[in-house]
C-alpha cells in the first residue's frame, strides 16, 4: 500500500449534478415565461441563490427554496400557487433522480481502491449526499465518506488533522477549482483538477495563474497513470 | 478517566428546538386563518411532512417546503404568492434563531467532560446543525460530533464500530425514546431518557412496557449522579 491518500469530489466528479441543476432552472425559466415580459436572464435565480447561502447551504432543498423566492419576486407577486407546487415538485424529482455514474468512475475508483486509501469529501446536504454515496455504488471503496459544510482550507485542515494525515500525502480530485482544488494547494496538499463541462456561476474563478501546484487532466480515466507518476516522483 | 463514553443527543437535550417548530406552525396556522372555513388542526401538516420525510429528511428546510406544500393544499390553491414568501422567511427566521441552551445543560456537559469522552450525536441538517454547535459554545466539551442521517440501531452500531467502542461501554442521552433511548438499548447500550415539554408527534412511540433497559430522569441537571451510580455498578 502507498502511503497517498486520495481524496475524491462526488457531485461532477464521480456523478453527474449539475446538469440536474441546470435542466431544473431551465424548467423554472419556463414555468415563469407567461408572467413575464422582459428577457429572462436566469441571473435573477443565481443572485438569490447566492444571498441565501448563508441561510440555506448548498443543495437541493435550499435551491428550491430559492427558486420559489426568485419566482414570487420576479413576477411581483403574481405567481399562482399551483406554479409553487410545480417548484416543489421539481425538487422532489431532483431528490429521487437516479445517480448517473460519470463514463469510467467506477473503474477508476475500484482499481485505485486497490492501491490507496480512498476518502470521499463532499458538501451540500447531508440527507441527500448519503442516498447518492449509497445509491453510486461506490461506498464500499472509501475507508472514509465526509460530508462537509463547505470546502474552505480549514475544513480541509482539520479533516486531514483528524486522520493524523499529512497534506505532502493528501491528493484531492474534483471538477471545482474552487472548492477541491486551491483550499488544497493552500495547506500544501496535492490536487487534480477533472473539469465538468458545467460550472455553477458561483464556483467559477477567474484568478490569472491560479493553475500553480496542480495538474488538469480531461477526464477521470487519465487519473491512474497520473498517480502512478505522482507516486514515482516521491 | 472512565472508560463510559456519554454520546449526547443536541436538539431539545442540550438546547431548545421543538419550541421554536411549534411556534412556527402558531404563526403558520394563523397566517392560513383567513383562507379556512373549517377548524384548522395542524394535522393536515403533519401528513405532509410525514409523507415528505423520505424527500427532505428532518431540518427547517424539508419542514418549511412542506409548510408551502401544506399552504397550497389547504387553501385549494388560493394561498397568494406574499403568504408563501412569508413563509419563507420564516424559515430564515428559524435558521438564525439564536440557541437556546436548556438549563444547567453547560454546567452539565462541562463536568462530565472532565472525567468521560463526550460525543455529540444529532440528526438533521448537516448545515444548520453545524451552525447549531458553533454557536452553543459546547463543541469544545465533545471529542467526536456526529450528523447522522437518521438514528436507527445500524446507524448507532456502525457509529460505535467505527470509534471501536463496545455497545456495553456507551450510555445515550436525550429526549426522544424513538431515537435516542430504544435503538441504544437495542444493541445493548445504555440509555438516559430527559423528556422535553413538548415532543414532536413522529417522535413519540406508544410501546407499553418499553421503559425496560433505561432510565428516566427529570432534568439533565441529575445527570452527573446518575453516571457516577452507574460507573459504581460496573
Amino acid at each position: 500500500m502507498c502511503d497517498l491518500v486520495i481524496g475524491f469530489d462526488a457531485d461532477d466528479t464521480l456523478w453527474h449534478n449539475e446538469t440536474l441543476f441546470s435542466l431544473t432552472q431551465q424548467r423554472f425559466q419556463q414555468l415563469l415565461e407567461p408572467y413575464r415580459q422582459q428577457t429572462w436572464t436566469g441571473q435573477e435565480l443565481f443572485e438569490t441563490e447566492i444571498r441565501n447561502l448563508d441561510y440555506f447551504g448548498y443543495g437541493i432543498k435550499g435551491f428550491t427554496l430559492s427558486m420559489i423566492e426568485t419566482a414570487i419576486e420576479v413576477t411581483n407577486g403574481q405567481v399562482a400557487a399551483r406554479d409553487i407546487q410545480q417548484i416543489v415538485d421539481f425538487a422532489k424529482e431532483m431528490l429521487r433522480a437516479p445517480v448517473q455514474l460519470i463514463e469510467q468512475a467506477a473503474d477508476v475508483v475500484a482499481t485505485l481502491a486497490q492501491t490507496h486509501t480512498l476518502m470521499l469529501i463532499t458538501k451540500g446536504d447531508l440527507f441527500d449526499q448519503e442516498s447518492k454515496i449509497a445509491q453510486s455504488g461506490l461506498a464500499e471503496y472509501f475507508t472514509h465518506v465526509e460530508i462537509v459544510r463547505d470546502k474552505t482550507p480549514e475544513v480541509y485542515q482539520a479533516l486531514l488533522a483528524r486522520h493524523g494525515l499529512a497534506p505532502a500525502h493528501f491528493v484531492m480530485v474534483g471538477n471545482s477549482v474552487k472548492s477541491d482544488i486551491l483550499p488544497v494547494v493552500e495547506i500544501g496538499g496535492k490536487a487534480v483538477h477533472i473539469p465538468y463541462h458545467i460550472t455553477w456561476e458561483h464556483e467559477t474563478i477567474t484568478q490569472p495563474g491560479a493553475r500553480m501546484g496542480y495538474v488538469e487532466i480531461e477526464h477521470i480515466g487519465q487519473l491512474p497513470a497520473y498517480i502512478e507518476q505522482l507516486r514515482g516522483m516521491r
